[in-house]
């Protein structure tokens, strides 16, 4: 028995330290603790003791510090010195303030113990309810209560509560009595078992707890209380509390509070109740009280699900009294907390308790309303106000939904890779992809992975489901930017290119089979569910506003079209952060003279290849120039390997060599001699620059002439050429000059200038050790974080995906840092390249292109760091505007 | 005209500079200069000065220094101003020394001018003899010398030399005319022209040279030397001159001196002649005096060839006098240098001059023979002595090298991958090569790239040649690991597998043909050339004992078998820095084993397999415990993806499902199924470790079972276990406690407990970045700098030897970073690295198992941020110990 154990080690060290106190009491309008403990008494036990203070009407009670959990732990399973006789001291306390007496027949104490840590684990730990029961008890229950039944059935649940929670007794045991009971009765529900009934129950419940654990039920409340002490502590570490901690981000607590409280009963009959009540409505964030209730229940019952709960209205009209006062308790919270409050409560004869408050969780559209309301109501300012929307949310406003109302069958789950929800029908191929959508079809691309040839498949289709890669894979980023929903990593399913079908579990899906995608969750449904568009609020509008007036990071957009800069300008993008090239070279022809380039052996040939390039650049530059007006926009050159620009299946080669009358061979030797090993490694970024001038001369006398033409329309743009995959400062000297000789030419021909620069990325992490050498050379710096990731961790973003799972489940990473920045290591080298940078170049303009500049994490640290702009996909502009703003006001305070 | 041109261009500034001395005269026994000056006055300059201070007979003159050079450069190829003025000085100077006058009929003066960087640079730039000879001198000359063919032999040698170095005329004109005349008058060799033979040539010499340059050959000798001085000046920067440093690493040179000197002619008749010595055998280094000469010639026909020269012991006899007077000037220059010295004489008429003196160049072994044997002598002591051996050189002493009398046809080069000769037979793949040698014939294995499957048949051939991959790549690492030639990289083969041939440019091989390589230079050559063993001399052993004596690194070998370990031992390898484990999977029954374990399901199937391999891997670590005795052994757990233990061709695969029986399509689905697009950046590694941890497990247990096993015998050993690829902390304290257990669980079964150690690599730039952290629990550090210079350049190192030799020639990068380290940008983060950690764990030993371990400057590098030690191959264990010796040596003076 722990208990005793822990008594008899109980050492002169731990006694010293009892100063420290381990219990803290609440009652009767007077309690020890208040909101601001939550570390200490866990947010159930600080909110307690806090509306108790507020003269709330609460079942008086203590709660166990988090720290006495954490000695449990620490000192292997042994509880701190003092902890038993404060429990006595805290319990006769209680028993003096309820006037009932713990374990006596007459008037007895029952009480509840609830876990409860510093953040809200729902239903993750264990509750036990009518402790302090026995067969003397349950008498005098009887007698106080003049309700036989009631006090049978308490027995009947504790025994149940208390076996299951504390000895891990399952819960089918006992169901499996009830029901048995309930066939031999011939009766159908619960309620119409009799007290009788329900003794007879107890003695079988008992008779099992014996049979399970090899010992009597223990009679004495306070063997009961302890053992279940210890069972909340233990279920701090359970699994399914470890793993929603993991997946919650929820990190550094000490462990589980313990709150010990007076019983009051919904279940005493028809003047009895309980409910769940918000204090605003937290899917819209209208100002209207909200919440259900059920009579003659307790709070399990409501979860259980067995009755549906009415509407608080009818409280309203069978108890006016009740629902005012409730009423009040709500306004009187919401205005203490300045924050929209979840509450639990429980009617007993009549009488009003509250069990709980918490802030509400809510949607992103209540959330955005919530806050600005509360502006106008003068509860929050405006500052305070934008520190209490979630950033990462708000992209759920900017994309399509699945109506919460249709029925969803999950098959699987990946990545959220790109949010927003998609219904459609399989199609396993780029190429199928646009046949079906010509067909007037919708289409969802699913593939192992997807490649630069791709593109047109994904453009038409509604989604994008991978089973390889991560958030920062081709897929990922594509879908991104196009703002289409993407599920990618996922997995479980095996995909047959050949059969045109795909397997996940007993589930095969076949081409044209309809499956829905949510890429806010990373989830795959079976079939069409229905989805509901989009809609902003002026509210949003609002909120958005306030932000750009405090935050002082700038937001610029990743966009590559002149309607994806468009749509990223309506949500406020100020500039493009990067314009990725390589994308502009897959659109019909131009592939073709792409392909004649690479096939090319002299300069010459190439040059020849490119020269028909570059009018069709020059447009797609124009046409960016002319949307983005004076906003600064960043053009990356070309970056990936020649390989992706080539085909490599055996079809689609000899498909090539026939448009472009070459020999097959020519192309297959061609495909084999660009072959790498391993690719993100190899011949890509200003490695082709530096090898073959021509592409990077070309593509700068594209955005150069661009420029040119908007000026002698009379108009600005504002171009800032940026060369990838920089390790040295003499990559960057050699082509930088390569680019002004032909900038200058330019200029020359058009007789105008435009005011330009030339900077670098810096996504290898050389390039970042160095910077200082590079700042010399460079006009300016974009932290390319997918890279740098990559290449500082060793982790190929296109294949890391299952382990990076793993590595995130087992704690070994706190996250997948493609999705949010690795402080701690990529950070600290982006750190030591911005400061020694500066010391160069004390104005030197730094930003961020990877994806992390759309996660809120990342962009809080950008500001930290002291760079300038953050750029991200278009659908996430909104989410850095708001981080920006969070950041900024955090640094303020 | 560049002389006129920069007389008016001169300007006050520039005059004020006039007190820098441009020009330094040396005549007579007196010097401006001294040995000290080679960076102002070039190495032939400054030993010129240094050997007329010495009193030895050198023909007067003067040297321009090479910051004129640098000047001529900087300003637009204008002199610096007062250069004229002094070079009129020093003419003056030079007529009164030598009694005679520039460009006089009477007794003129003749000089020669040539080049002379700081750092030798043989036949790249450009020289002029016999200048000042116009119509009027040659008939002065001829008074003077009463040799009327020798004066025209001068005049014609002069305006061939002048045209082509000044002019650029071809020499081809020339050797045309020469020719013809020949013809013409039905002689055969030059000497037979007769003096007025010659008067005509000198004839037609002039007028080729108007027709060429379109203007009349320059007859005043001011005019001839001033251009002839910017014709050297122009020498250092032709291209034959700038790809000779870049490829002896010569850097940060000014330019080059010029040195214009009264001519001495050894074609004066047979008392006259010119020869080349060394003060001791440059092949050998036996202190014996060496060299050659011809009488009646001057230098340029010893060079050309033309006729044989005579060895020294000729001149004994002949002209004693002037041998003995060559000998005690030998001596003389010997213990003042305190080198071995490489000098040109002349004798006019009679009289000895030295042209040249310089530090010979010698072959490894004489460069060890002469180092030790001037300790002897007391000309040196023993840290003056460690330094005159380049470090690097001491490989080609443990290699097979080619006979040097053997004929090469040279057809490609690639990367010196692992050095030595070997000649064989060609194969195309590793079962070929298996099937050949078993047959009795030697064999060079020819691959685009290597992979672990390849290493029987690696192992059997003579030395391996690949198409891809550069000096870290498999074929490169294995290669060294076994001390076998490879050459890698070479970029011009075309290897057909299918038709097993390969071609180079013309060339094509097939297999069964003899090539041989050389891989200590990386080349190429058709046909079977004669190999010579190497002998290890009694002077090498004793260079190495004192490098022991003063070197602070201790050096440890990389190496993985029994026999590696005891090569390795007997070079000097005071324990192995890396004992890689995975090549032990792929020997005979292993390889099924470990292939049970990959196409296992379940984590019980898969102990299953590995428990097979235990016994196996325990009986390779109990050898190379055996051989190593006390000395410390660091064996790196399983690193390489799995996928690189399957067969990727269609009939491998077949034959494993045969042998394995299981269906062709499971082997194929797994295949598919761990393809990896970066493999380099997958699922390897600790990663491994973390996914199967009972692959991990049941090395450890291997290694701590054979490390009992050991002391049972009464025997010692000192296992340290490496973990590779760790990024985070968390991985290795993972990845530990599971060691730690089973280490326990095998000291409990054995009844004995042996030291050991838990360490890590660090290879990931994230690690370097965090190794504060991880030094918390890692016992021990080493930097894997093959995977840190890949990830932190972002070079994949089997895919990037292309673009690397573009970088390297066009100066991006100063060496391939596989071969030699690059301090700048991986070794700051690998001295960051240090100094964080060692502020965690002051003591934490730190070493380094990449290939840069067996590379001198690398080394160097090593010692100076505080590592404890370096480990490489086997043969290159000399090589890191001298390296590690001069490191000391460096800090100290």
């Amino acid at each position: 028995m722990p208990v005793t154990k822990s008594k008899t080690r109980v050492n002169a060290k731990e006694i010293k330290k009892k100063k420290n106190q381990l219990i803290y009491f609440f009652g009767r309008g007077q309690a020890e603790g208040n909101a601001q403990m939550k570390q200490l008494l866990g947010g159930k036990g600080a909110n307690l003791a806090e509306m108790t203070r507020l003269g709330i009407p609460v079942p008086s009670g203590f709660t166990i510090t988090t720290e006495a959990c954490a000695f449990y732990y620490k000192e292997g399973k042994k509880w701190p010195a003092g902890l038993e006789k404060e429990i006595e001291q805290n319990l006769a306390r209680l028993e003096k303030t309820m006037g009932s007496g713990f374990g006596q027949r007459e008037n007895p104490l029952l009480v509840s113990v609830r876990s409860g840590a510093a953040a809200s684990m729902p239903g993750m730990m264990d509750t036990v309810l009518n402790l302090g029961m026995n067969s003397e008890v349950v008498q005098g229950l009887i007698i106080k209560t003049e309700n036989e039944r009631f006090a049978w059935d308490a027995y009947r649940r504790f025994i149940q509560m208390f076996s299951n929670v504390v000895m891990g007794v399952s819960h089918e045991t006992f169901e499996h009595i009830l029901e048995k009971k309930k066939e031999q009765l011939g009766v159908k529900l619960d309620v119409e078992l009799k007290a009788n009934d329900l003794k007879e129950i107890v003695r079988q419940y008992k008779k099992a707890y014996e049979e399970a654990t090899q010992e009597e039920f223990p009679s004495d409340p306070k063997i009961q209380l302890f053992k279940t002490i210890n069972a909340v502590f233990e279920s701090w570490n359970n699994p399914r509390a470890i793993k929603y901690r993991d997946l919650n981000d929820i990190r550094g607590l000490l462990g589980t509070a313990v709150n010990v409280q007076a019983m009051v009963f919904g279940n005493m009959g028809n003047t009895s109740g309980t409910g769940v009540c918000f204090s605003r409505n937290p899917s819209t964030g209208a100002n209207q009280f909200y919440g259900e209730f059920l009579i003659n229940a307790q709070g399990e019952d409501v979860v259980a699900g067995i009755r549906t709960p009415e509407p608080l209205d009818n409280l309203k009209k069978q108890w006016p009294v009740i629902y005012k006062d409730l009423l009040k308790i709500r306004t009187r919270l919401e205005r203490h907390y300045k924050d929209m409050q979840d509450m639990e409560f429980t009617i007993q004869e009549g009488k009003l308790y509250l069990l709980q408050t918490r802030n509400g969780k809510r949607t992103a559209q209540a959330a955005v309303r919530i806050a600005v309301d509360m502006v106008k109501e003068g509860l929050l300012n405006q500052n305070a106000a934008l520190m209490r929307v979630p950033a990462g949310q708000l992209t759920q406003l900017l994309h399509p939904s699945f109506d919460p109302k249709d029925h969803k069958k999950k098959i699987a789950a990946g990545l959220p890779a790109s949010p927003g929800a998609a219904t459609g029908r399989v199609v396993f191929s780029a190429d199928d992809a646009e046949v079906w959508a010509k067909k007037g079809e919708k289409v969802i691309l699913v593939r192992i992975e997807t490649s630069p040839e791709d593109i047109g498949g994904m453009h038409v289709a509604e989604g994008i489901l991978t089973t390889r890669g991560g958030m920062t894979s081709h897929a990922a980023v594509v879908a991104r930017g196009m703002g289409k929903c993407c599920v990618a990593g996922c997995g479980d399913l095996q995909v047959d290119y050949h059969q045109k079908l795909f397997r996940v579990r007993e589930v095969t899906v076949k081409e044209g089979d309809f499956i829905s995608l949510d890429g806010s969750v990373g989830e795959v449904y079976l079939g069409s569910v229905k989805t509901v568009p989009p809609s902003l609020s002026g509210e949003f509008g609002k909120l958005m506003k306030w932000a750009d007036q405090v935050r002082k990071l700038r937001v610029r957009t990743n966009a590559d079209t002149p309607k994806d800069a468009q749509v990223a300008v309506g949500f406020g993008a100020e500039g493009i952060g990067l314009c990725r090239t390589e994308h502009m070279f897959f659109e019909g022809d131009r592939i073709i003279a792409m392909r004649e380039m690479i096939l090319a052996d002299t300069k010459e040939e190439r040059e020849r290849a490119l020269l028909k390039l570059l009018p069709m650049q020059r447009n797609d530059f124009y046409g960016i120039f002319e949307v983005m007006g004076s906003r600064p926009v960043t053009i990356r050159l070309l970056d990936p390997p020649l390989h992706e620009f080539l085909p490599h299946g055996q079809d689609s080669q000899q498909e090539m060599a026939s448009v472009m009358n070459v020999p097959l061979e020519r192309i297959r030797e061609k495909v084999a001699g660009l072959h790498e090993f391993n690719p993100m490694l190899g011949h890509r970024g200003c490695r082709l620059g530096i090898s073959y001038p021509e592409i990077y001369d070309m593509q700068t006398r594209a955005i150069m002439e661009a420029a040119c033409r908007i000026k002698k329309k009379g108009k600005k743009c504002a171009p800032e050429i940026m060369i990838p995959l920089v390790g040295t400062e003499k990559e960057l000297n050699v082509l930088k000059e390569n680019m002004e000789k032909v900038i200058g030419q330019v200029f020359k021909e058009y007789h105008v200038t435009v005011p330009y620069s030339i900077g670098t990325m810096i996504e290898i992490p050389r390039a970042a050790v160095v910077a200082d050498r590079i700042a010399k050379v460079a006009e300016f710096f974009s932290f390319g974080t997918n890279d740098l990731t990559q290449m500082t961790f060793g982790y190929s973003r296109d294949d890391a995906a299952g382990f990076i799972s793993t590595y995130v489940a087992q704690g070994i990473l706190e996250k997948d840092p493609f999705q949010s920045l690795d402080q701690e290591g990529v950070g600290l080298l982006m750190k030591h390249a911005i400061d020694i940078a500066r010391k160069v170049k004390k104005d030197l303009k730094v930003g961020i292109c990877g994806e992390h500049g759309g996660d809120p994490a990342s962009v809080m640290f950008c500001h930290k760091i002291g760079m300038q702009y953050v750029s991200c996909s278009p659908f996430r502009v909104p989410v850095a505007r708001l981080a920006a703003a969070q950041a900024a006001i955090n640094e303020k305070d």
